[in-house]
């Protein structure tokens, strides 16, 4: 089996079908590529792992055909794409205030099936439940199998996660039945009139077992703990079927891959049959879907695997062992069973925190009809981070940064930043702001004394004077913004400092993408170090960027007559990371963070005092920094848990939560004093 | 029965549990309470209609043990709470994140048990499942039923709300089985021990069903259609209680009252049972809760009914006749069944609206810490309606009004603004912008140039002058904000002109808190007469501020050498406002609207040139507009849906969405030319 020419035909047929190669002619392509497929005999798939356009049914309906027609030219027993392919994943709401979208996706998804001949389609789309049922919500979200001219059978998704991003069950009707349904059923199903018929299809010859997304993700010898209680998969062995199918759209998140990995292998081998898994690529506003599209023999072994993070048509054979093994974005191997431990050491995670969040930006802008981008340049590792990934994402002629020193920037900062500029080949301008700042400060003296008449609660000490200066650079990034086509400023925070509400509002923590906002700090250090080595270009960012200790330069301090040092105003990074890190990973309290050793504390003497100092701080304004989530720009998801708003809710009006927690002893003195009235 | 004096004393009790009241003696009025509440035998209820604080387990359960002592010492046979009333409602991930705060509901709950006697309380709290299941979310909305010591019973919420901003099935699991459980199964039950005992508990000699809020919502005979598969109330009616009680945490929504009033007196009288709803109030960010707790008999009449929008503790008897009907808050009597039609007469629904939206500023105040407001008066109906509710809900003394008038501000708004101020008796001071936006435009032009030296891509027409001057006012505020203490600046906002996208990013849809984001401009102006004519101070909005057409002053209409009109830049308000209402009541797309007549085509020739031109526009804008949507500060939702993003999800990369659908003919010539490759 020639499977060697079989990938290097069908890379430079993907390059020609997202129109990226326009001198091969896909035609000779395609006949060599038939001949070497029909070796194989029956089972072989091709796996359309694509990027669709949330709601932009037509785009996606012409990259569904086009890839239809291509499976077909190349006589495939079946092509086989992502969960809710026609309209893209995740809908959301949107189809319930707008149901002619759904209409749509049905009637282009009716002339699509009329197009297919030979070669079997599984397409996903949102059904509607139009018939006279009158329970539960209005849609499902199923598959099409559809071939010969019309639609064969229907499967629809019985397993629908609600926790972290996903919201399907919000507007998703849990289907009541595992498996396929007959084609009549299109729109009309429900509990009522399940259909007796196989659960599994026959395709080619080969009995297939579909399945969409998390259906495939609640094994119960697998996981120690299940989040439902019906497992479709097991369901669907009953009738034996040759090959599991599963349609997805699954985010990356860190530590995501390797469950995924091990999940589908123990699946595939548990069941002696193979597992092929179709997944999404591309981002939508928070989330970055990676793709990595694979095919797990009977055995359980790794038989192949679509690149990440790039749309790729890959074809396979899992009953014939063909398939090829693209390596896989690194940082999406760290082992499930890995005992969570918290480490500096981000390495292994890099490539994929890298391709995650250029993949989110790149698609933010792409189909939005954005394209430009512009930020601050301070000299900092934060909007030095940011411009590298943004130059990657957007191309550096895109990418506008603007230097703004006021009178706290030091020589260092700005020739730095000019100098990064420089390395990348972005646009640069330097602006200082110290007329705003003046004409800024000379208004508010006077405003403030009028109020100051009326109000006797002015601070002796405020962050007036800090914040200023952020939001004199904000003014300009949108002034920008609004002059030029299609350009977006963009918010710097990351995640260390957005816990700690280090940000300012209409400052550095606005802009229409946030692109590091799930990036702690002491990651950053790491990934500014990964860029320099791995990008084309080597060491943009100049090493006094990454050598110098943060801080916003927005203030001096006082002890010093410097500029106020982060760390000094918060607590160690790293410290302060590890806090994070127990929260979100571990869920522990206060109590139990006193009680354990820190990282931090192992080369650094910390007192216990001044340990509950930095956990005081932490809590004390993580609880006030909850309103700056709440209006933070769109953000890319990057670690296994976030702050951002649609991965994670907290009501704001939450600031009076005790976090340590009060003795039964101190319960019951309080109460005693509540009965006597 | 002298029921007249029982109300009147009781409201004198619930100032002196208030703290409203220090000059009444508590012991008298209950040693008279209890002879009166001792005349009607047994089922002798409290309804306490408290306003809990998320998450402040401490303030929550003193709260709870005042009203159980209070309870037992007028002898009533029992207390009941709303749901969640430990915890308060919604708490959301934070538990999940956090779990703490459930091992502290879980002890404040047990030593409140401890000190019940004879009479019963029935506690909402968030019970946790740490037995050794392995399947599903790891907490139980729970009530506990306490008397003597202990916790007797506890009961948990079956089915679980996830739609609008509710999020109840995200991190709770529904309970496997209906009504009561014995208290032994307390943080360790599960579906594979459900104890046989009966479903209702008898207190007091009487037999008693209770269900959590969302469980009394899907009578099969009532509603059109249902949401679940079971109905909680159905099953307790089979062991025949002498009374239903509800405990719920339910918001104020448009319309949705006297649905709620109709379901209840429908199952009280279908059931021939009594039926108790204890409801929340107070507000949480984007939620207002409205109380009207009530009472209906076993013929579906109203009994008693709880005040709406305060804390109050009502004794009822059901099954001797006693309450008394408080007035409720006028606009929560639509009728359920009156055909859905949109009307510019909202008269009905203005109290309502004024008391929901002065609730959500008070609450998000009141238990943030936060006190004083600052806010542009642009002399313009919407920042004058701000104000108004400010000055209500926050002490006219805490509230600083700011003229802040550009070259392109009239001399009316001017005194408009200044009017308003002193009419209102709020702090107001005057500070021109212009030295800021000279100073701006200078710098601008200084950096645009350098910019267009790099990106050939500037407007010819562009918003950033409009901008420059939205943005240093909000500078302005932030800068108040930022210098006295507990002060929040003020999101002007409303509905109309955010599904406009007509606010500017870091300009006047920047603040802590945006009071009118959820109400359209057409009822502002029935609005801004009802205040005039329902506060205490009258006419307090000068009549001029409500005649002028609506524009934001920030450019000149080049067509009349005025500044611009906003329905001139964007459709007429009626027309606009009911687009609005059309897709979300009634869901309706771009082909039906063209085919209705609307409202405003009664007394307006519109063309269908004119209609589509407006259409489209409506679409385009509001595509653009999700991103601002997505960054807009907490908000009062008011209306029966909402674009608040707690309340309506849209991916913000759905922008490509063709609302006006595609021809079946010219999606086959579509799909015909992708076939060929």
């Amino acid at each position: 089996m020639n499977t060697k020419r079989l990938y290097e035909l069908s890379e430079i047929a993907d390059l020609i079908l997202q129109d990226k190669d326009s001198n091969s002619n896909l035609k000779d392509i395609i006949v060599e590529l038939k001949e070497i497929v029909s070796s194989f005999k029956q089972g072989s798939l091709g796996l359309a792992q694509l990027n669709p356009i949330v709601g932009d049914i037509e785009y996606n309906s012409k990259k569904i055909m086009k890839y239809i027609a291509y499976a077909t030219a190349l006589d495939l027993d079946m092509v086989v794409f992502p969960e809710l392919a026609i309209m893209g994943y995740p809908i959301e709401d949107t189809i319930d205030r707008h149901p002619i979208i759904v209409e749509e996706n049905l009637k282009w998804l009716k002339e699509i099936a009329k197009l297919t001949t030979t070669t079997a389609a599984v397409v996903g789309f949102v059904e509607p439940r139009r018939g006279k049922y009158n329970t539960g919500k209005k849609y499902y979200n199923s598959l099409a199998v559809m071939y010969d001219g019309k639609i064969q059978h229907i499967i629809r998704k019985s397993l629908l996660p609600n926790y972290s991003e996903f919201n399907d069950y919000r507007y998703i009707e849990p289907s009541p039945v595992i498996g396929s349904q007959p084609s009549e059923t299109l729109a009309l199903f429900d509990e009522e009139n399940i259909k007796d018929c196989p659960k599994t299809n026959v395709i080619g010859g080969l009995k297939y077992g579909f399945s969409i997304c998390e259906d495939c993700w609640n094994n119960r010898a697998f996981f120690s703990s299940n989040m439902y209680n019906i497992d479709p998969i097991d369901v669907l062995s009953k009738e034996k079927p040759n090959v599991f199918v599963n349609c997805s759209a699954s985010p990356s998140r860190a530590k995501k891959e390797q469950l995924k990995h091990n999940m589908l292998a123990f699946i595939s081998e548990n069941y002696k049959t193979p597992m092929v898994y179709v997944n999404q690529v591309g981002a939508v506003d928070n989330s970055s879907f990676d793709g990595s599209s694979r095919v797990f023999d009977r055995d359980g072994k790794l038989l192949a695997r679509a690149k990440s993070f790039e749309e790729q048509f890959l074809i396979v054979n899992p009953l014939q062992a063909v398939g090829k093994v693209y390596p896989l974005t690194k940082g999406l191997e760290k082992s499930l069973t890995e005992e969570k431990v918290f480490t500096l050491d981000y390495e292994n995670d890099l490539e994929r925190t890298y391709k995650t969040i250029t993949q989110g930006i790149r698609d933010y802008f792409s189909k939005n009809g954005l394209k430009r981008a512009c930020l601050g340049l301070s000299g900092g590792l934060d909007s030095t981070v940011c411009a590298v990934l943004l130059a990657d994402a957007l191309g550096k002629e895109n990418v506008f940064g603007v230097s703004m020193p006021s009178k706290i920037t030091s020589k260092e900062s700005r020739s730095d930043a000019e100098q990064l500029a420089e390395n990348l080949g972005i646009n640069f301008a330097e602006m200082p702001i110290k007329d705003m700042v003046d004409t800024t400060n000379r208004m508010f003296n006077n405003l403030f004394e009028q109020v100051e008449s009326k109000w006797d609660c002015r601070y002796k000490k405020s962050f007036t004077q800090d914040n200023i200066q952020a939001r004199s650079r904000a003014m300009y990034l949108w002034g920008i913004a609004n002059e030029f086509a299609s350009c977006v400023p963009i918010a710097t925070s990351d995640k260390s400092e957005l816990y700690m509400g280090y940000a300012t509002i209409n400052g550095d923590m606005s802009g229409g993408f946030a692109p590091i906002a799930d990036v702690p700090k002491t990651k950053l250090f790491a990934f500014a170090r990964w860029l320099n080595k791995n990008r084309e270009v080597k060491n943009a960012i100049p090493e006094a960027i990454i050598l110098k200790r943060p801080g916003a330069e927005l203030a001096i301090d006082e002890r010093t007559g410097k500029p106020l040092i982060a760390e000094d105003a918060l607590m160690p990074y790293e410290f302060l990371d590890e806090v994070i890190w127990r929260i979100e990973n571990k869920h522990e309290y206060y109590q139990d963070m006193i009680d354990s050793k820190f990282l931090y504390e192992k080369n650094n003497e910390v007192t216990k005092e001044q340990k509950t100092e930095w956990l005081d701080k932490f809590y004390r304004r993580m609880s006030t920094s909850l309103y700056k989530w709440s209006i933070l720009p769109p953000s890319v998801i990057v670690e296994s848990r976030s702050i951002n708003k649609y991965d994670y809710k907290q009501p704001i009006t939450s600031s009076h939560i005790n976090y340590k927690g009060t003795e039964v002893d101190d319960i019951k003195k309080i109460l005693i004093t509540c009965i006597k009235l």
